[in-house]
C-alpha cells in the first residue's frame, strides 16, 4: 500500500487530497515538524532536503528494486496522475501540457510566495512582515490570472476538474479563511462548486 | 517551427538550453521586459500572467486547432522533455519521477528564492534587503543537497545526463559568477563537467 509521510500544511494537504480524490488506498504516517521529526536520519535517508511530503509507492520500484520514494509536492501529484489518475490527468499532450502549467503556476508562484510569507513572518530570527506582505501580495495579484479563467470556464482548464483543480484547493481554501479570495468572483465561484463536490466534500470532513 | 518568447532571465535561458540541447529548430522572439512588452495585449493573450517564457508548438494543435502555446517554465521543458527527448527524460516512471523531483525542487525551492532575492533588492519600492538575504540563504542552503547527490553520482539522477540537470544548469551559472556555490564540491565538480560538454559549451558560446 502506498505510504504518504506527511503533516497538516498545504502541500501536506494537495498530497493528500490527490491521494482521496484519485481512490488510492493509503497509509498516513506524521511526520511532526514541530517536534523536528523531519531532521532525523531515518527521513533525511528518504528526503536529503527534510521536508514533506513524502510518498512510497511499493507497486513501483527504483533501479535497486527497492519501493519508489517520490519528494517534492508536484512530482508526487504528476506521478500520482500519471500512475494512477487517468480521468485527471489526461494523456493528450495539448490538454496535459495545459494541466500542467496551472499546477506549475500553482505551486511555484503562489504556494511558495505564500509560504515565504509565513516564513519570512513566523519562522526566522527576526521576522520581516513588510518583505513578507509583499510576497504574499505578489501571490494574491497572480489570483487574478486564475479568476479571469475561472469566468469563463468550470475549472482551470475547461469543463472537467483535473489535477490542476486538486492542487489548487487546498492553497484557496486556506486564503479564504482570511477573506483572502474575496475580490476575486470566478475564483469564488469555483471554490463554492469544489466544495460541494462529493469527494472533496468527503475529504474535507476527515480535515476537521 | 517552434517559437520561443523570452527574454535573457535564468528562467528564459532554461528554456533556450533545452531546446538548444534537444536539438529543436526554434525561432526566438525577445519579450523585452524592460519596455514592458510582457503587458501587450498580443503577449497577454498567450500568457494572461505577463511572465515569460512562453513556448508555441505548432507541431502539436489545441482543442480549437491552433497551435500549443504553453507558460511556465517548468510545463515547458517537460513538455518538450516527453516531446522530443526521449534520451533526456527517461519513460519508465521509476527514472521519469526522479527526474520531475529534481526538477522541481530546482524550480520551485531554488529558482523562485534567487528571483525573490532580486525582486526584493531590485524590483520593489522600498527595498528589503534583509528579507532578500533571508531567502536567498535558504535557497543556497538547499544547494546543500545538490552537492551530497553530486558526490556520489555524475548527474542529478545518475550517470546520464537529464532534463534536471539542464533546468539546473543556467542557475548554477549564474549562481557560480557571484562564488555562492563555492563551497559545494561536489556542486562545482557537476559544474565543471556541465561546461565542458559540447552542447552546453556550443549554447554559452551563443550566450556571451
Amino acid at each position: 500500500m502506498i505510504t504518504l509521510y506527511t503533516y497538516n500544511t498545504i502541500n501536506g494537504q494537495v498530497a493528500e487530497l490527490v491521494l482521496h480524490c484519485l481512490e488510492q488506498p493509503h497509509q498516513i504516517k506524521t511526520v511532526d515538524l514541530m517536534k523536528g521529526e523531519q531532521r532525523s536520519a531515518e527521513f533525511l535517508k528518504m528526503n536529503p532536503s527534510g521536508r514533506i511530503p513524502v510518498l512510497v509507492d511499493p507497486a513501483e520500484r527504483d533501479g535497486r528494486d527497492k519501493p519508489l520514494v517520490v519528494s517534492q509536492t508536484g512530482a508526487i501529484v504528476t506521478y500520482l496522475g500519471r500512475q494512477y489518475g487517468d480521468a485527471w490527468y489526461p494523456q493528450n499532450e495539448s490538454s496535459r501540457s495545459q494541466v500542467d502549467e496551472w499546477i506549475w503556476f500553482q505551486l511555484t508562484d503562489i504556494s511558495t510566495n505564500l509560504f515565504n510569507n509565513f516564513y519570512l513572518k513566523s519562522l526566522i530570527e527576526v521576522p520581516q512582515p513588510e518583505a513578507a506582505n509583499v510576497l504574499r501580495d505578489r501571490a494574491l495579484d497572480f489570483y487574478q490570472v486564475f479568476d479571469q479563467a475561472l469566468k469563463v470556464r468550470a475549472y482551470l482548464t475547461g469543463s472537467d476538474m483535473t489535477l490542476a483543480d486538486l492542487v489548487s484547493f487546498p492553497v484557496v481554501h486556506a486564503s479564504a479563511k482570511y477573506g483572502l479570495t474575496d475580490r476575486y468572483a470566478g475564483l469564488k465561484r469555483w471554490y463554492r462548486d469544489m466544495q460541494a463536490d462529493l469527494k472533496i466534500r468527503s475529504w474535507l470532513d476527515r480535515l476537521r
